[in-house]
């Protein structure tokens, strides 16, 4: 009898990145990521899939904006300015369409994590923003990884809220099997699986809400193939969507 | 210098059961599980949230009806038959809610993974289906173990299907963060997290679609205490659902 070696084929390991410190404009993030990787004996692998939360990556970018606390008025006309459409209003509450085609609580306006008196807004063009990051690690390290960055959403019916993906980069966001067998040869019904949310969703598992953990590693997954994969992909095609 | 002895404080793992076989009304899932899990090298240890995906839960419980392949007026009135109301129909797809509450395609009536000329049906209570798996492993091995069943559900808004947890057993569903600060120091707006939606989500990952991996551990997570704890409370009120 040996011991065992490992977890078994087909595991995941999701592993918390730690000690980023405080993230400024212009901060280089997939340089700071690595580094912290590296630093606390995790180095990132090819093949990984590196999740990052939009906070970090808004601060990076500078997409934080002064907003005076418990100015309600002030916070609508930024979640409108930050919409195209407005869904749904509750009290303070606006469930709207962001310019990517996202659909959440006050357009990604949000003041958690972010200093007094300031909002930090969703990146203009997430996939992009994983794409820098893509290639800041690969410059980095020489290993090529696919990246998510991640945001908490509400959905309808469900209490709750969980991570989703709104960058995508180095891989697809959904996996397409349509036209595959199941284990008893018929085809499957459900066909295309939102893996990248499905990560975003793992990842927060391990970063917790108060703040500290911005990104993690997803280890162990084959990584659905998509030089083109986009965010994008995870948006209903308002034509499609029924409840829109 | 000394080399890592592990996954830092504070990863998570998530290993896929294989080897239980075709599941067949009557069968002890808890049991069946627990022997899988220790046959792998991978025992359920104390703290283990189990995931176990409706379709094995469906088949054990005796769930799986006759349902003529490609007869779409009998697959209708099945999907009926398991609704309370019909939100939405688009051609053969209806979004019902089931007698749960739960908001899903077709009631959750499905034909993949199962016999021909058959369907399964969701648990009558998926929360008593968690329970009894919890009590059968407790049995079998003395530990305590968090445990989720798992559905694949569509999204409002956004493309492609996650996994979603419809039953819990032995943790709570939702964690409360509310009053919690952020890194920062002022309260977090994110207070409600859907973590065993995550659970199901991350279990998704190393599961698949095409059968063979109805089950998987997720290991290092500390599961929220909630005796209590309910897939539905995963189920946004009807006053409070703005989409319903």
């Amino acid at each position: 009898m040996t011991a065992p070696t490992g977890p078994p084929v087909g595991s995941l390991t999701v592993l918390p990145v730690r000690g980023l410190g405080e993230i400024a404009a212009g901060d280089d993030l997939g340089r700071l990521i690595t580094a912290a990787a590296a630093g606390q004996g995790t180095p990132l692998e090819a093949g990984d899939c590196l999740v990052v939360t939009q906070k970090v990556v808004s601060k990076a970018e500078g997409r934080i904006v002064p907003l005076p606390d418990g100015d309600a008025a002030a916070r609508r006309r930024l979640v409108e300015a930050e919409s195209v459409r407005v869904l749904r209003r509750r009290g303070e509450l606006l469930i709207t369409e962001t310019r990517h085609g996202f659909v959440c609580a006050n357009a990604g306006v949000d003041v958690s994590n972010v200093t007094a008196g300031t909002a930090a807004l969703l990146p203009v063009d997430p996939d992009r923003s994983a794409w820098r990051i893509l290639t800041a690690v690969a410059a980095a390290t020489g290993v090529e990884v696919g990246v998510v960055v991640s945001d908490t959403f509400g959905r309808a019916w469900r209490h709750g809220l969980t991570d989703v993906a709104i960058g995508v980069a180095g891989m697809a966001a959904v996996t397409d099997l349509r036209g595959t067998p199941d284990a008893l040869g018929r085809d499957l019904e459900v066909t295309e699986v939102a893996v990248a949310d499905e990560i975003a969703a793992a990842a927060e598992l391990v970063m917790g809400k108060a703040g500290g953990v911005p990104a993690a590693i997803v280890r162990g997954l084959e990584l659905p193939p998509g030089p083109a994969g986009s965010g994008r992909d995870l948006v209903r095609p308002p034509a499609l969507d029924l409840f829109r």
